[in-house]
């Protein structure tokens, strides 16, 4: 049976400001870090153990990845980077504050913004101090300007099928650190969640989250590591 | 002009207590930690930047350029990690201190074991502490039961040609994180050191070397880049 297990990554420096991050590269904080810490001590402990891993190509991730490996012995694992798997884009809210955004555009639409699937901010200005147009590890790359979930979900599900899928259905453990909206990609797909339902799941921080998949990668059933 | 920095491995616990080591899993001190956030960060500070990296599968290498890597801001690059960059199997001497080591084998043994350019220490023993056999990392490897140094250059040139080479020759700049023997071999094949110079050269802890190569990838300089 195929072991998939997703992990969001350990608290950042501005999911503890409440800073909307999108593909701002901000780093762990301390709590993060132990989250990572403890996520790879748990699936240590629970007998879990992998082929292959996947993450974005931001820090946070790719920093709980390694820290959990770390923790299970299992840093010598293979890694592959992708930036299909990175955190939503959310364009021009990209480094606000909750409460400033709402100051700047009303509490209503920012809840839009927030919980609607196909809805996306408005664009991240040119020049913005968040623009990341010269960062070279997206040279190459059509960068967004905003993103809607769904528009999310439209590159990383050909991720999934392009590279990950394989890897499972030829019988690899497969391990993914990535971000509350990549992650809600591949839970919306795996197990059949509605647009309206899926902007409403949060995807805890450190968490980590066992899929077991039938052979055609049919979830069969999806818990928290912690709960069981 | 192709770029290649190699950096062995901040201090390990057996570094300090002055044990073989080997392919024997053993982790980062708190100044090899300090080393590789050094390394790091002259490399940014001195204009360094990498498309491409390699390491081994022992934590110590892996750690040392996940720290470097995250110092630079280049946690994203891509890895390659590969046994064949391990360090040099010492066979029955992994985990003896080298007061223990000339205490059974005597000193002059000891001398000509670590010296020898294709002497190998006596095998590992079957059902020994340090017998990697059941380590998943290595299935489908023949692991050693002991390495000289000629045995480990053996087994690091292929993967030099084959893997890190042909990206040099097209442009990627490389970085290497690995372990002091595996290095040498590195080192022996891209200046030239004959089977009796090259025992005798120390490659030290955390040390970024940083090699100027031409189009065919013979070497032109090789510096520490704390020298300039």
């Amino acid at each position: 049976m195929p072991t998939l297990v997703l992990i969001r990554h350990g608290q950042s420096a501005w999911n503890l400001e409440n800073r909307f991050t999108g593909w701002w590269d901000v780093n762990l904080t301390d709590k993060g870090v132990a989250e990572a810490e403890a996520a790879g001590e748990m699936l240590s402990r629970k007998g879990f153990d992998f082929d292959l891993t996947f993450t974005s190509v931001q820090t946070r991730a790719i920093r709980t990845l390694n820290i959990a490996l770390e923790k299970m012995g299992r840093l010598w694992l293979p890694t592959e980077k992708d930036w299909r798997l990175n955190e939503r884009h959310y364009g021009g809210l990209t480094g606000l504050n909750k409460a400033e955004t709402a100051e700047r555009h009303g509490d209503e639409q920012v809840h839009i913004w927030r919980r609607s699937f196909d809805t996306p901010p408005p664009p991240l200005e040119a020049g913005s101090a968040y623009d990341l147009s010269q960062d070279r590890r997206y040279a190459g790359i059509a960068i967004p300007a905003t993103e809607s979930l769904k528009d999310t979900i439209a590159r990383v599900l050909p991720y999934w099928e392009g590279r990950i899928a394989p890897e499972l259905k030829a019988g690899k453990r497969v391990l993914i650190s990535a971000h509350g909206n990549s992650l809600r990609a591949l839970v919306k797909h795996l197990s059949g969640i509605s647009d309206d339902e899926i902007t409403g799941l949060e995807i805890p921080t450190g968490q980590p989250i066992v899929y077991e998949l039938d052979e055609g990668l049919a979830a069969r059933e999806r818990y928290y590591l912690s709960e069981r």
